[in-house]
């Protein structure tokens, strides 16, 4: 049986809840494919009631989950209501998506003559992958997890979801397949449509399965790593989405520190211990000029004065103790200031290293997952694009500057487009809003595809195209026959929006 | 030095052209690097204007490359010759596709308040990924080689392009590379733009490059699967756009053989045998009911008058006598009938193999590239799908039937769905039109990745989404400032497209 572990207390509890055998891995990844022949062929309306469904569940039964969800995660209980309605406002965001239409990228090219002589009328769209393995996340129990963003974007575009519990949260998954696979058969989806499998083995198991099409996952670099090269040694290679690993490098420059110290070292401390620092988008690395004291003077004085933050679980606690050593002894990283640890749980200590520019290696870039920012101190921007060049690629990359240092910001705008997936100015990379613009991607390590996770562009995922070539009506799909089916459209090389009626 | 074949005689001759060292492919490879950060701030009208410029100049030497790749490749004028009039075409496309900018997915979601609280201002849009390695197919010289799709879909992109010549037509890519790299530079495009190398072990090098950020391919699984083995070894994986292997299944039903056996027999046939049948899409399998011996007798008719057809090279010469030496040892198929060859260069005889449905297994279903079809008699659309079961994932499935056998249509549509990436009707897969809807692309093995080589939506290969996080003006590009840049844009949800003026 699984057990679970309060991280404030550090006190585990057996639960009655078994690691799935490989087995019944196999039949709900089989119920998943029949579920996918008939959810396939819902219309993209009744697919996005079925979200408002899943989203109300969510709603009804918030008490019991944000109760459970701070047991298992040591997360306050206002984050983890915040993160509920998240959970909520995404699976209503994608019924948008999907009732607006315009992801299916429905486009038409009647018969006609062309260069190269006569063109048979083609028409193509999108349409569900199949059966999606969506590994819950450890920090998002459910913005990431059972009932997030990867669960449904999948439904959203028509596939079946079968999840994979993160073993750090077994109680809060449960309950909230349960909240979801209720929900979704009173809307009368089919059996099959949300499975969940518990332990790392049936995770393996349910990546190996013939009939999983895609896997989304949000975790470590080498559990991707891993996960990776089961897919490799399928016999159909399937896309792998990972958000794997992020240290957000943080940039403040001359004018902003001289403006606004005392702000910017309120606003990074709590970007770098929000939610004990464990969220992917959190700033590991700070660039400050090098004269910048009352801005690091203010890091330090709020570092000293914190308490410990439970971190997850045994796993990133003591994986978090090692970085934090390694940052040290091997990076040369020196401690400017620590917090205090209440010694119960898993708590740790808020940590603020530094080094100067021109010591940075590798060594000193390696992602912390917890409350620990690395300040760097620099001369110029020369000094600071040679210290990026060891920071691994990123989610985000954040400058803080003043209006009247346009060229500055110019300069360091070209030294971190190419090493983020969003760039984000006089703010912070925590707090991912969840919407159209949204970008949550990054060049490796930071994901492996150019896809985002989070906003409404994660659909394509989980979609392929298909085209069809001088196909009867009878074939075709409502969105790609002649009569408007009221969604954008490319006819004949011309986009086009129905009219607000 | 590298040599050149004439595949109608077998000749041999050198050429002055040396094998890229690899100081030589890092150079190049650098200056691809170095033309990125002009090439990605040119305007979209000034890259389409290249994009016309090097379709003009390809017209301009018409005479020279197609003479010279008729030598090169033994496929004849007149497709040489439609073959460099879709290049100019795909090159043109794609600048009229830049034109109109929806290709960016501009998209803006001003500050606002939002479930979770006030929501930033967050703005995406797709930008070049870097340069690309191209590597040229066999089979077209110029639509899937270094004047190809891959080439104009990069650059439109904003990505400079390296190719690597494929080895059976060094001449016509060297000739096609001279040309365009002129055009280019008189259109005022940076040194870099357009680069290219020779020889299997610069193709290697090439890929490694820490430079390059994507690989566009076209040719063998075999070939692909080594090219995204030096991938797994890079620093950092890039992209592999890789359209591999395809069997291209095709289905007549006993409607349309009963109807018009002549019809099908006639342009089966052409389709199998179409430069020689060297083309991706080629049908490699086609499902016959039982009795249509009408059918049947007309392709063989047509396969023992046909003469001999020179193949590209000598390893596909080899290559294909060895498959159809294993479907039949190992597939167990029987000769229906078969050509004549000339005797002369590498000539093959085309060849009509068959076999009962239930006597499919994947040993009959190699991809045999040449005018080689395996016609399976089939009893039913179960004895249908349970054969299919045995044959690769490819890029297109075709079917052939009657007005009024909607539902075995509506069936057979079921079960070549999932198996393909373009279905078509009452048609033959070769001969892929250039146009928006096309999708040239299949489940694995037919391609790795959900992306098409051929048409407008290509260009998404060599995009990375970027987000801005509350972005100074002076910062943003152009398409996503707050004045109406004249491009279709999704603002605050909501999709619009420049009215017509």
């Amino acid at each position: 049986m699984l057990s679970t572990t309060d991280p404030r207390t550090g006190t585990t509890t057996a639960t009655d809840i078994a690691a799935t055998p490989d087995g019944e891995v196999g039949a709900i990844a089989d119920r998943a494919a029949t579920a996918f022949t008939t959810l396939r062929q819902w219309s993209r309306d009744r697919r996005a009631g079925l979200l408002d469904a899943l989203a109300a569940a969510l709603e009804e039964h918030r008490d019991a989950l944000v109760a459970t969800a701070e047991r298992e995660t040591g997360l306050g209980e206002g984050r983890l209501d915040g993160e509920l309605t998240r959970s909520a406002f995404q699976l209503r965001l994608f019924g948008e998506v999907i009732r607006e239409g315009a992801y299916l990228e429905a486009t038409i090219d009647h018969a006609g003559d062309t260069p190269m002589g006569p063109g048979p009328d083609v028409r193509r769209m999108l349409v569900p992958i199949g059966p999606v393995a969506v590994f819950g996340s450890s920090n998002f129990p459910f913005a990431f997890s059972v009932p997030g963003g990867d669960t449904a974007s999948a439904l959203a575009a028509g596939c079946p979801v079968v999840l994979k519990a993160h073993g750090s949260h077994p109680l809060t998954s449960r309950l909230a397949h349960e909240v979801l696979a209720e929900a979704a058969t009173a809307a009368g989806a089919p059996d099959g449509t949300l499975g969940i499998v518990y332990g790392t083995r049936a995770g393996a198991t349910l990546v190996a399965h013939p009939a999983i099409q895609a896997v989304g996952f949000t975790g470590s670099l080498s559990t991707g790593e891993i996960l990776l090269e089961i897919i490799g040694r399928r016999e159909q290679p399937i896309p792998f989405y990972g958000e794997l690993s992020s240290v957000n490098p943080l940039i403040v420059t001359p004018g902003a520190a001289a403006a606004r110290a005392e702000q910017l070292a309120e606003g990074l401390f709590a970007s770098v211990t929000g939610s004990a620092g464990q969220f992917c988008t959190k700033p590991g690395v700070a660039f400050v000029p090098r004269g910048a004291q009352a801005l690091v003077d203010g890091l330090a004085a709020r570092a000293r004065s914190a308490g410990g933050q439970p971190l997850l679980n045994a796993r990133i606690l003591a994986s978090y103790g090692e970085i934090r050593e390694r940052l040290i002894s091997q990076g040369r990283a020196t401690v400017l200031a620590e917090g205090s640890t209440d010694d119960r749980g898993f708590s740790v200590a808020p940590s603020v290293l530094e080094i100067d520019a021109a010591d940075v290696t590798p060594a000193v870039t390696e992602e912390a997952f917890g409350p620990l920012v690395v300040v760097v101190r620099y001369d110029d921007v020369a000094g600071i694009a040679r210290a990026l060049d060891q920071v691994p690629h990123s989610l985000t990359a954040s400058i803080h500057a003043e209006a009247d240092e346009t060229e500055l910001v110019g300069a360091l705008v070209e030294e971190v487009r190419d090493r983020a997936g969003r760039i984000v100015f006089d703010g912070y990379p925590t707090g991912v809003r969840v919407a159209w613009a949204q970008h949550h991607g990054g060049p490796w390590p930071a994901t492996n595809t150019q896809h985002t996770s989070v906003g409404p562009t994660a659909i394509r995922r989980f979609l392929r195209p298909l085209a069809w070539q001088n196909a009867p009506e009878s074939v075709l799909p409502f969105e790609l026959r002649d009569a408007d089916p009221g969604i954008p459209r490319r006819i004949d090389g011309v986009l086009s929006v129905p009219s607000v009626a």
